[in-house]
């Protein structure tokens, strides 16, 4: 298992980790197989989705702040006294991890795919952790 | 990595593709291990659920489209100047992809389940990966 | 594959399942792989999260139900004749399965992180399925 550390600034934010993993395909000589991108966080995740316009990432933390919001609902606030309830709840909707196919060393993504890392209670220092296992 | 083509016909609907998983690992001659589907979309995504009663599919989309308008909320619009944020958001939440257990060359679904190409943004041609890794 | 069983015992819950994946792996001598852990179930899924507060689960169940309440929301109801279409929505939104890094056997998670089986639709005896394949 390979450890990548990152650094987010906010306390939402996506962080295009895509570079990160082809360096690390690159390194290992991966051939074909699968490679499962891990979040051992419980207020962050791992997406899949465009990193052409940025527009697309803002609207998404933005959308799943208002739906989401930090102190709880207007009908309702959340329990756990740590005040980030409303980041484990984005955490698991977005999910804790992604596998991906990785033909030739090389991963595949679609045209406009980027892998990204979501915070949602930063900024904190973060570990994602990687697993290529050959077919 | 097997590629599968679909056509879409409208601009949110459901897509049992459990089928085409199937004759895909007869072809390969597949024993035990992991399937992953991938979808290569921004704007689409790959779910399982029930496929006996078309009104769960129906319910699902149907509850997605008044979660996540395509205009966006009363409160907040979106920025993405191609209008399909909401498309971009909704392949996040159902997930880009899935990882299936195989035996014997066999699909291991639950009695009720099937595999859907959830599609958030079309009509369009979409394209579908598979990749089998042998346990 | 193996077969875990569980019961629920209410509607809505998260059951922990962490010490169930640890034995299976010991259980089976696993090195390093990957772990899947599928529910065959259509409402029902697997999510990580924290299980040191249980406030944070609690409040991960209460949002889900207010989000995508039983009986449909104010401006729709659901068409699915069983009055569960909450349920298939919140296990395709939770996921139907985690796939995990396992190295020497071990269960590769975060300091705070559990895996939960996560029961829209109970109280049922449910199963689990679980499949590893070596690196």
């Amino acid at each position: 298992m390979h450890k990548i550390q990152i650094k987010t600034s906010r306390r939402s934010e996506t962080v295009d980790i895509t570079p990160l993993l082809k360096a690390y395909l690159k390194d290992v000589k991966a051939g074909p197989g699968l490679l499962t991108v891990y979040c051992p966080h419980t207020t962050a995740g791992i997406a899949v989705n465009e990193n052409a316009d940025p527009d697309v990432q803002t609207d998404m933390v933005s959308f799943l702040n208002r739906l989401i919001p930090q102190g709880g609902t207007r009908d309702a606030g959340f329990r756990h006294a740590e005040g980030n309830s409303d980041a484990h709840i984005k955490s698991t909707l977005v999910n804790p991890s992604q596998t991906f196919i990785v033909e030739d060393g090389q991963l595949q993504l679609g045209q406009w795919q980027g892998v990204l890392f979501m915070e949602f209670d930063g900024p904190r220092s973060r570990e994602i952790w990687l697993k290529f296992v050959t077919a």
